[in-house]
């Protein structure tokens, strides 16, 4: 055993051995972590959490590549590693990387002079965050409850994606028009409408929710629809950005797709 | 200073402090962490790390999202992080989840009596694994080598990816017509053939190689040609796998794709 020795090492030695450098340097937490069967179970629970984190990361990436077969909740296994990731820098690296791409590939393209080059933008999770609603409702883990969402979709209170807004505002910039098509109920249009602006996006050229006869559509069917209705007016849908993979395909898809992070729902 | 104060000890304490207590337990590892510059040298090299590690999770999630605008090599910063999760389980733990939900749809699929079902595999980083040459070639580090590349082909060693192979064989005893869609060049045919048997893969209806008259054609359009061909002559493609995009995107799309991973290349 260790302590009775230090112990004594500590009363045999008081000059040798100051205080302050046994305190700093030798006890107790070097000490503590050396007794084997903490070493065990430190590194079991080490081992437990590499698992869960190599099953959860491997899990978010079958989301992003739209590997999985509907799902409605996130794995209970995984809610703390969600969290971490919708909390923590991780969402923000993704984001920050998604619109730098969507604008390095906007600068490329050569836009016709006819103004019918178009972006498509997703709204909820695209360029409004919902992730003050979604803290408080288990980041994914709660089955999503469309009553309460639409009590907070009135607040109009969504903070925009940073990324998103500033991305947005770069492809205004380069003379793309500008469509949000959203899965949102058009009685909600004014209360977008008023959100949007609040979280700083201006000047797009249509915002197009869900009409009554859209309703029960697949959101890939109602979209698709909707693009297909700007391809039959001529328009040429060079960018298309969203966070569901519903947002990106379907019929008349976009020349380039821009897949936006979001490990906490699912629509198909 | 600590090492000449654990010298006195050790010389002076022969035999209460033993040689194998002294060796597993204080030195010289827990001591040499406690100095406090180490301490903040370990932690600057730990936040470097995670920096490390963050982003090039978030360039793989691009990568596996089609995010990227088109690249010829792996981040150089991300060389080993590439390597750890080749080797690793990483990898492994991806291709067993998008195999087994791939599967899980597969079996949700009400075939027709028609024999007219159909699922369509790539070869490369599908089927077969090409790991073994791309160990020696820095795991997307290099610039690919088309003649060396080929070297590697005319072998016809490359194993085959288990968790493809379990559900290849799963799709067969379904009654999936199987068909092979391969940017290999047509003259491959015999060496791919023979790979793909050893490999332990059998049966399948088609194996599709580039023609002469494919070559300079994006993967995407020669892959969506040959798709078009195959719902022209009635069949349904009801799943696609493939690790890149451009064996999954296009025309006659597949009604479920299914993306591998492979962060190490790139086709579009």
């Amino acid at each position: 055993m260790i302590f009775p020795i230090l112990f004594l090492f500590s009363s045999l030695f008081p000059l040798a051995f100051s205080n302050e450098h046994f305190n700093s340097h030798l006890l107790p937490r070097p000490l503590i972590l050396e007794y084997p069967e903490n070493i065990i179970e430190s590194n079991q629970f080490k081992e437990l959490e590499n698992e869960l984190q190599l099953q959860c990361t491997s899990w978010r990436f079958a989301v992003e590549a739209n590997n999985l077969n509907p799902w409605k909740t996130i794995p209970q296994d995984c809610a703390e590693y969600v969290r971490n990731y919708m909390m923590g820098r991780g969402y923000q690296v993704d984001l920050e990387r998604v619109s730098n791409e969507a604008g390095v590939y906007a600068k490329s393209v050569q836009l016709n002079e006819d103004g019918k080059d178009a972006w498509v933008f997703d709204v909820d999770e695209t360029l409004l965050s919902n992730l003050p609603y979604y803290t408080g409702h288990g980041y994914g883990l709660e089955i999503f409850d469309p009553l309460e969402f639409d009590k907070w979709v009135e607040k109009a209170m969504a903070p925009a994606i940073e990324p998103s807004l500033k991305l947005y505002k770069e492809i205004l910039g380069l003379g793309f028009k500008v469509f949000l098509l959203t899965g949102r109920n058009e009685k909600q249009r004014s209360v977008t409408e008023e959100n949007l602006i609040n979280a700083g996006f201006q000047n797009w050229d249509k915002l197009i929710l869900r009409a009554s006869d859209d309703h029960g559509k697949l959101a890939t069917t109602y979209k698709s629809e909707k693009r297909n209705e700007m391809v039959n007016e001529g328009y040429r849908i060079q960018g298309n950005s969203g966070d569901q993979w519903s947002d990106l395909l379907g019929s008349s898809m976009s020349t380039r797709s821009f897949k936006l992070p979001n490990p906490m729902y699912y629509i198909a």
